[in-house]
C-alpha cells in the first residue's frame, strides 16, 4: 500500500535533517546534522511527513512531484535571523570615501552614515520600499534563505517606523521568503534628538512603542522589540528601560549587544528572557557564562566585522564552551555589510569564528530559527517541520564554507513548493 | 550615413573604458576608469570599434544586435591572471579536519594536502580533467571572467604536467573563457623526490622543462614558466636556475613569491624580466622598490590569506607608492582558496588591501591582462580591444567591492557575443 504525497525528493547524496535537541543544539552538541546517505524526503501539505533512506521512502510513497537529487545534498532552508531589511538607497559612494581615507566625521559632513539611509527611508512610500527590497529578498532566496527576520530602525519616528512595519508585511506577502518582523526604533538617535538621547528614549516609551504595540494587536501578531545597546547609541540603563517597557506592552525581546563595546547588554538580554542577543564581539566573560545558563540564543554576525575589515569576531568557541546556543545571520544592511548570502556567512564563520561546516550549518538553520522564535517550525527537516529545503549542486555539505563567494544552492523549496 | 556593426550597447548608466596608460596603470595613477555616463559601445568582428556618449553612437551606427543598458554599468570582462585550474577532486574534508583542530602533519598522514590533489590529478585522463573543470570555468564566466590564466602543477612529473597542458588547451576550446597556459612543474616537490629537492630540480631542468618547450613549439605558442619560490618549496637559487633555464628554452616567466616568507623572489622576478610576481605578502622593502622600477606586474591574491584566515595581505599601498603596477587574481585552487569570483576578490582587495573600487576594477581588468601578457588585447574597452565586456545589474561600479558574496554580473560578452 503506497501513500500519496505532494513531493518526494530521493537519492540525495546527503540528506541533512538537522534534528532539534529538545530545542536548539547547544554547546559541544552543536553540529548534529542527522545525515542520511542516499536519503529521501516526503512532503505533504507543505510539511515534512517522512525522511529516511531512499529505498524505504520510494517503496512507501507515490508523489505528485518527484525530484532526483543524486549527486546533490539536501538541507533545511537557511534562516537569516538578523537583517535590516527594508531600507531605501545605498551607500556605495560612502564606502569609496572610507577607502580613500575619509574620516567618519567627513562622511557625516558629506551627508553619509546611517542618517543618509534614514532620510531616504523616511521619504520612501511603502510601495517604493517594497520595490527596492524585493530584489534583495530574491537574492536571499536564490542563496537558500527561506525564512528571515526583518527590522525597522531606519524610520526613527513613530510614523516612519510603522511604515517600515507595513513594508515588511507587504514584502512578506509578495515573495517566498517568510519574514519575522522586529521593531527597532531604538536603532540610533535621530537628528531631531541629537545630543538628547534621553529625550528620544522618552519619545519611544510614550509614543513609538505603544504605537507599535497597537499595530501588532490590530494584526494579531507578536513583534520583537530590539535595542542597539552600544556606546553612541543606547546605554545599558536606557536599554533596560526600553526592553522592560516593551515586555509590558507584549513584545518579545532582542538585543544588539557588544558590537564595539561590551556594556552588559548580553547579560541583560538573558536576564530579561530575550529570544536572542546579537553581534557579541566584545562580550564580557560573565555575559558568556550567562548565555550558557539561559535560553537566549547568541547570534553571530561575521559579515559585520568582515564588512568593516575588523579583526575581531564573535568568540564562538567560548560561547559553545559555556554551553550557549549559537546562531548565524547576515546583518544585511547598507552601512556595514551588504551581503544577502547565508553561505557566505557560513564561510566567514568557519574561518573567523572557528566553526566546522556542520556547526555553521546548524547555526544557520535550526538555531537561527530558534533565534526568531520559529524553532518548532522551521530550520529542520525532521517530520512535522515546514518543508523549507534547499538542494546544493554538490554532493557534500562540507563544500559549504570550504568554497565561498559563489552560490552552490541549485534548488530552493518553500512549504513544499519549488521556488528557485 | 550610418555604419553597420554587429553589436551596439547603449544607454549604460556608466560605461567604464579602463584606458591603458601606455601599458598598465601604475602607482598613484591606478584607478582611471575612463567613465562615460549614458555611454555606448559599438562592436564589430569581435572588437570594440567605438565607445562614447549614447546619442553620438546611436546616430552613427546601425547594429545587428542592440542591448539597452539603462540602469546598468558596463565594464571590461574580468581577467583572472592566476588560477590553478585544472585539478581533480576537492579537499572539503581536509578543510573540516583543519577547523576541527587537526595539525598539518595529521592532515598529511590522513592523505590530505597538495599531494592528495596531485594523486587525483595524475590518475585523471584529459577528458576527466575537462569534465571536472568545465563547471569551474562556467562559474568564473558567470561572475564576469572572460580571460584567465591556468597553471599546471598538480602533475609534478613530465607526463602528468604535459597532460595538464593538454587539458588546459581542451578546456580553452570547449567554453568561452579564454585561457593562457602556464607551466608550473616547480609547484611542489613530489613524493618521489621527498627530501631531494635538488634531484627534482635536476629532473625539471633535464626532462620536464625541455618537454614543455617541445610541447609549446609544436603548437606555436609561448608558455609561461612559473616557480613556487618559498620555504618548503624552491629556494631563491633553485628558482633562479629554473627560471634561467626556462628563459633559454623560450618560456616567458612568472614567479610565486613571498606568500609566507620573503626570499627575494620578487626582486629576482624583476631582474629576470618576469611578466608577473604573485602573492607578495611578505615582500621585503627592497623588492617593492624593484617593482616600482621594473615592468613586472605585482599580482595580489587576497583570496589566499582570506581562505586561510590569515591577517596579512599584499601591501598594495606600498607597491603603489613605489610606482608598481598592481593586478588582482583569484589563485583559484582546492587547497587554500576555492572561489571563482573576481568580484569577491575585489571585495577582499577593498577591505584588506585598502584599494578603492576603481583601483580594484582596473587591477582586475587592464592590469590583470598585463600580468598575463595580454595587455594590448583585453582588459579595456578602448577601441581596438577585443570586445570582452560585462554588464552589471546595477548602475554604479562602486557597488562592486561594497557588496560582496553574491553576483552582480548580469550579462557577459566574449568577443562581441553574449555568452551569459
Ligand atoms: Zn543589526
Ligand atoms: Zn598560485
Amino acid at each position: 500500500m503506497t501513500e500519496h504525497v505532494d513531493l518526494l525528493i530521493h537519492s540525495a547524496g546527503q540528506l541533512c535533517l538537522v534534528p532539534p535537541h529538545d530545542g536548539p543544539q547547544r554547546g559541544a552538541a552543536l553540529g548534529d546534522l542527522g545525515l542520511i546517505a542516499d536519503g529521501a524526503l516526503a512532503v505533504a501539505d507543505g510539511r515534512v511527513v517522512a525522511a529516511g533512506p531512499s529505498a524505504a521512502l520510494r517503496a512507501r510513497f507515490r508523489a505528485t512531484q518527484t525530484i532526483d537529487a543524486a549527486g546533490r545534498c539536501v538541507l533545511p532552508g537557511f534562516v537569516d535571523p538578523h537583517t535590516h531589511l527594508p531600507w531605501q538607497g545605498d551607500r556605495a559612494a560612502e564606502f569609496e570615501q572610507r577607502l580613500a581615507g575619509a574620516t567618519y566625521m567627513e562622511i557625516m559632513a558629506a551627508g553619509g552614515g546611517i542618517m543618509s539611509t534614514v532620510r531616504q527611508t523616511r521619504r520612501a512610500t511603502v510601495a517604493e520600499l517594497v520595490e527596492a527590497n524585493r530584489p534583495r529578498l530574491a537574492r536571499m532566496l536564490r542563496h537558500g534563505t527561506t525564512s528571515a527576520e526583518a527590522k525597522t530602525g531606519y524610520g526613527l519616528d513613530t510614523a516612519a517606523e510603522l511604515k517600515q512595519l507595513d513594508a515588511i508585511m507587504a514584502l512578506g506577502d509578495s515573495q517566498p521568503v517568510e519574514l519575522t518582523p522586529t521593531f527597532l526604533p531604538a536603532h540610533a538617535v535621530p537628528e531631531e534628538y541629537r545630543g538628547d538621547t534621553e529625550g528620544y528614549v522618552r519619545y519611544l516609551l510614550e509614543d513609538t512603542l505603544p504605537a507599535g504595540a497597537a499595530w501588532m494587536r490590530a494584526r494579531g501578531i507578536v513583534l520583537f522589540c530590539d535595542v542597539f545597546c552600544e556606546d553612541g547609541a543606547f546605554d545599558l540603563d536606557q536599554t533596560r528601560r526600553i526592553l522592560e517597557a516593551a515586555t509590558a506592552l507584549g513584545y518579545r525581546l532582542k538585543v544588539h549587544a557588544d558590537e564595539f563595546v561590551g556594556l552588559g547588554g548580553t547579560k541583560l538580554a538573558v536576564e530579561l528572557g530575550a529570544v536572542s542577543a546579537d553581534h557579541l564581539v566584545r562580550t564580557p566573560e560573565a555575559d558568556i557564562i550567562a548565555l550558557g545558563r539561559g535560553d537566549t540564543v547568541a547570534v553571530g554576525l561575521p559579515g559585520t566585522p568582515f564588512g568593516l575589515a575588523h579583526h575581531d569576531y564573535t568568540p564562538a568557541k567560548a560561547i559553545l564552551a559555556a554551553g550557549g546556543a549559537l546562531a548565524l545571520a547576515t546583518d544585511l544592511n547598507p552601512g556595514t555589510t551588504w551581503c544577502e548570502s547565508m553561505p557566505m556567512v557560513i564561510a566567514l564563520a568557519c574561518r573567523y569564528m572557528g566553526l566546522t561546516q556542520a556547526q555553521a550549518v546548524v547555526a544557520a538553520t535550526l538555531n537561527a530559527a530558534w533565534a526568531i522564535g520559529r524553532g518548532h517550525d522551521v530550520g529542520s527537516l525532521t517530520p512535522g517541520f515546514q518543508a523549507d529545503a534547499i538542494i546544493l549542486g554538490v554532493a557534500d555539505y562540507r563544500q559549504l564554507g570550504y568554497r565561498y563567494g559563489t552560490n552552490l544552492v541549485e534548488t530552493v523549496i518553500k512549504r513544499g513548493q519549488v521556488v528557485v
